[in-house]
């Protein structure tokens, strides 16, 4: 059968996340079905990493092996069209080896939370980011994120119910960016590493949030992660502002 | 009676546009049960301009005289909190004189509308940008664009039923760009002059997505404006990607 890589966007909002579950939809289980419909049976999509509930996808990567042996546009465009509401795009199919596999190839992933620290609610970005209603230091925040590259013990930034082996992993990169532009000045938190544990970077961006506020110092935030204490992380931020941005292979 | 200026964010998807009206729900209706409820009475509030229905705004600017002397961030957090679930947002609230008027004392108005070129649906976005599934090129549209810098008759670019006194209107800037980032690369094309036709941001958008795609050079373009002819417009493009985004006063 061949094989499709399958680079998609989606909007986490309606999904109880990436992975199919019996307690609601997830974008899984909505590519498979559009893949049922396309290929006349049932098939398996695999994801390069699994979301949350309410965490969106600027370029999730995923593959599925199809009996029909089709051109990879025609692969993307027919299973957008079997999608239809769901907020979930193909971007991109292309064929690729039998070697390939989503979730074991992945090299590196890259996760962009965005946060903008505003007094008045959202209208346009609703879902989309997390409004903190405090003046956030920008500069602060990315000075104690440089205390999380490399290997650490991540136990205080992991949550309980996270099903990894080990609480140790590697961090390739982090900054925290304020940015310029049409939507209001938000701030980035770009991460990258082969791998996650479950809620890091939302337990990461909420307590770089306390140290954005003032109310943690770089040091404070330096000395949480070093505790490997689960209850010296902050509040772990909303699923809203954190989009899977790449997928390396 | 103390007069208020205030700058609003709103997603334009819900309401029948800005004007009040008979037929939907209006943003400046939302604003004025809004006011009501803070001050106790009926109040009118005075917009800029007026937006089409599904137009957005990232900063439209309006005035409301209040019976109450408050602070202005009371103002702006009374507003919001009366607001509710409407996607609308005040995101300043100023005491000004009584000279300032939000309609009349605006010197210039800016606007963006957001294209994307790409075949696959919008997941995030939708609603939010215009997409157009074949590739633009961008710098044939900013060259087209630059015919329109300056006062002309803008009758191929008006809408039939716009109730302007004259089709003759000066455009101050006119960029077309492809801009980079965790979207995508979308264009964006952004416009400045004192005042608008009714739908003419609209028809120059859709006419430039013709030079885009190549149908259209962009010495058609240019006599398409200077034939003054509505006939000779392009498609006029969808609320979903037009932004209000700042007036200058």
């Amino acid at each position: 059968m061949p094989r499709y890589k399958l680079t998609i966007e989606y909007d986490g909002g309606p999904y109880v996340g990436w992975q199919r579950q019996e307690n609601g939809p997830s974008v899984q289980a909505a590519l498979e079905a559009a893949a049922q419909k396309l290929d006349g049976g049932p098939r398996e999509v695999y994801g390069a990493g699994r979301t949350d509930s309410g965490v969106h996808a600027l370029a999730m990567v995923a593959h599925v092996d199809l009996e029909k042996d089709l051109r990879a546009d025609r692969v993307r465009d027919a299973l957008n069209h079997h999608l239809g509401d769901h907020t979930i795009a193909v971007l991109q199919a292309e064929r690729v080896g039998d070697a390939f596999h989503a979730r074991f190839s992945a090299v590196r992933r890259g996760y962009v939370y965005r946060v903008i620290d505003r007094r008045a609610k959202l209208a346009l970005d609703r879902g989309r980011v997390w409004r903190v209603p405090r003046a956030l230091d920008a500069t602060a925040m990315h000075e104690a994120a440089q205390a999380l590259i490399g290997t650490h013990d991540f136990t205080t930034f992991r949550d309980s119910q996270c099903q990894a082996d080990s609480p140790v992993k590697s961090l390739d990169t982090i900054s925290v960016t304020r940015q310029s532009g049409d939507r209001g000045a938000e701030i980035h938190i770009e991460v990258e590493a082969i791998s996650f544990l479950h809620r890091q970077i939302r337990s990461i961006a909420g307590s770089l949030v306390e140290v954005g506020t003032g109310k943690w110092t770089p040091d404070d935030f330096k000395a949480a992660l070093e505790a490997a204490d689960r209850t010296r992380c902050g509040p772990v931020a909303p699923p809203d502002g954190l989009y899977l941005s790449f997928v390396r292979y």
